[in-house]
């Protein structure tokens, strides 16, 4: 375990502008652990380029350390090194910490950064204005290639833009009207106009755009669609306000993959970072719901207390129905909740969704519906209970089908995200219903 | 259901440069469920751009009307639309459903076009060369920057490059030395030579590269680590072979979660966009293992019939102990098997992951022992029988926790895909513990 000690220790000595932040903050995680006092002194000894870029990804525990034992002054310049978007990221998480230290942070940026976060914290979450970084390049359309390139040498030599991709061209009123790569400039004449150059490319030089209070969902469907690697934002009246670019969308979509998979099991990704007791308490919740729905289960199969104390056969076989049930429902769920998320399903196809996936588990009913009936007459030797557990099978798998699709379809339709609380529904329809048509078929048919 | 057609028919009326792809086949896919004649008419009527387009997302069925009905000609002039690795995809998914015409789309191609395919198929499926372009500008250290855009240019009009991002520099053996973004060139006066803007610049040129056999799990982390836009592909010797591009790295993300997610339920992600028959087919393969679990399970619950034929209370309680136990399972699989694909752990830190993931199942098994035992308490009236259940709950939910991240970290060791079968294995262990645990202490403490 001294080893991850002495490799982090190493790592932290040279750090230089390249390393990757996600090693500098794992290294820096390790040095916390082993090393508290080593720690502080690393985490002081970061230039401010390196300590921003750590900032952004960095856990709840080392935001709080950073707060209290740097100094005002240093933290500032630090947001200031970062874009607007990761910058403003950073003040919110800041303010939840402790927000008066994080007022004095504001009040060290300059009026106009500082402007400039108040403007983009006021984004609901989810908007597409809360991911667009406002550092952009524009140029009117009349302006020569010449005199925009002499322009984007200032602004990038006195670093007020750093990773530009295109040129957006705006008429007076600032709004979008195209947007030209950089890269495509070389092709021309400098001495041409944008006028000049848009004149015969107006498909090419179209831009993309999305409205800043849209859902920042439409803008990863968006440069999916048509493969960009930046996306213009305006706002209601089409006026440029910021961009976002791909590298924001790669994280948007590892996040939006992590929440899945999360959220199917039970778990919930904000937490996860935090402190075990802290995971622990958030997991507890979701196994608090499943254990309701556990007795409501048990409180079914105590209504056959007698036809079990008859033939103890039914509690030895019953869990098979509920678990088959679970699976079935589970892997319906997975397929329909990926494929809403990826639109490959919208409510409008809803019926076809729940036609196939129920037509899929229907199809798996019959076959385990029948070889469960011929283990369970092997097993206990009566012909009727493997007729019970095949009906009971049918229907449950059938069923799970169904409301593995039924269940996300419906709660993507009221807007409420159909990867949260699916799981425990759908198992919670597929235990009950596996116990009870299991029990019930039992009591009509063999008892 | 009918607006789905006539949208699908109107959106396919007017097909320009800039329209969705995916739109594209999607209705395409609604007018082939419609009407079957109109459907092969659209086909034949697209161009060979958007054909190329379609054959690149479309799936199985689509693509083998594309090879019946279509001539070998206007197949491969799409083919020849693709860049390098889209079109090697494309003649790898062709291959599978024809060989024959394959070949001889093959050999309709430039033999520069067909040789390139060629070398590209030969990569494995999960190397980063697989999933290269091999449309790449490159430039000698002493070249000017004015002839590189002259030559550039020429490139670019002839259409042997398409989209260009960076200028790579190599050596006269070919190994790559640095890249420069184009619109980076915008800022040096055109009369400097590479070498002399990358002499006092040598860490901002710097090339990001990866070795054609190497994972191209690694690239997505080298992209994600370093924001990249573009990923210069070499091989042992350093030579430069080609380029993998953000747009590739999207699609990879978005194809390892939708992997995780359906592997994690136990579906089969190659076949879902297959017939529903097809789909049954492999969900029923992991139904069938979830079946011989769950038959280990029943085996176990026989175990006991003596015991829940004398106290039917156990038949009642034991689904409880079995279902709290598989859910604290799957939420620790679940997020270990994403740190894992996160690379936010590795091997070495199984030790503190099973720590931590147990140490949360622990502390919750303490509190659902303690809130189970009062209710089996209250409706059994036996307080020994609380006591039983209290304990095969910790026991139960603490091995979840256990299980549920040792199971993915010694597949990952074997270099096992964590995600596909984790989920069969923990619940196969969380319900036969739980019976068993339940059942058991019954039988010592109760009975």
């Amino acid at each position: 375990m001294m080893n991850d000690f002495l490799e982090a220790q190493e790592l932290l000595k040279n750090i230089s502008k390249d390393q990757s932040t996600y090693e500098t903050n794992e290294a820096l995680k390790t040095i916390k652990r082993y090393n508290e006092e080593l720690y502080l002194q690393t985490l002081k000894s970061f230039d401010t380029y390196t300590l921003a870029n750590i900032a952004t990804i960095t856990p709840e525990h080392i935001l709080e350390d950073i707060l209290e034992h740097l100094s005002i002054i240093k933290i500032a310049k630090a947001v200031e090194e970062l874009e607007s978007d990761d910058a403003t990221d950073l003040i919110k998480r800041f303010e939840e910490l402790n927000p008066q230290k994080t007022l004095a942070i504001l009040n060290r940026l300059s009026s106009e950064d500082k402007e400039e976060i108040l403007r983009l914290k006021n984004y609901d979450e989810n908007t597409a204005g809360a991911y667009m970084q406002t550092e952009i390049f524009t140029a009117s359309i009349d302006e020569s290639i010449e005199k925009a390139i002499k322009r984007y040498r200032i602004l990038k030599h006195s670093g007020q833009v750093d990773q530009i991709f295109q040129v957006y061209i705006i008429d007076n009123q600032g709004k979008l009207c195209n947007a030209i790569n950089l890269s495509d400039l070389l092709l021309w004449d400098f001495k041409l106009s944008f006028a000049d150059i848009i004149k015969n490319n107006s498909e090419k030089y179209k831009s993309y755009s999305i409205k800043d209070y849209e859902d920042i969902q439409k803008a990863i469907d968006i440069v999916e669609d048509y493969d960009l690697s930046v996306l213009a934002v305006i706002n209601d009246d089409g006026v440029l306000l910021g961009r976002i670019t791909y590298d924001d969308i790669h994280d948007l979509i590892q996040e939006n993959a992590t929440e899945q998979i999360y959220n199917l099991a039970g778990v919930d990704a904000d937490v996860e970072e935090e402190s075990a007791f802290k995971a622990a308490k958030a997991r507890a919740f979701w196994l608090m719901i499943n254990l309701t729905t556990s007795l409501i289960s048990a409180n079914i199969i105590s209504l056959f207390s007698g036809e079990i104390e008859k033939l103890v056969a039914l509690a030895i076989l019953m869990p098979i129905v509920a678990s088959m049930g679970g699976n079935t429902g589970s892997q319906a769920l997975a397929v329909t909740v990926r494929k809403l998320s990826l639109n490959e399903v919208e409510f409008k196809d809803a019926k076809k969704v729940i036609l196939r996936e129920s037509g899929i588990s229907l199809l798996n009913g019959f076959i385990f519906a029948i070889i469960m009936s011929i283990i369970a007459f092997i097993w206990f030797k009566t012909a009727l209970l493997g007729l019970v557990i095949a009906l009971s099978m049918l229907i449950n798998l059938a069923l799970a089908g169904f409301v593995g699709s039924f269940v996300p379809l419906t709660l993507k339709k009221f807007k409420i995200d159909p990867a949260v609380g699916s799981s425990v529904v759908i198992t919670a329809i597929t235990d009950g219903l596996g116990f009870f048509s299991f029990l019930l078929l039992a009591k009509m048919i063999l008892l």
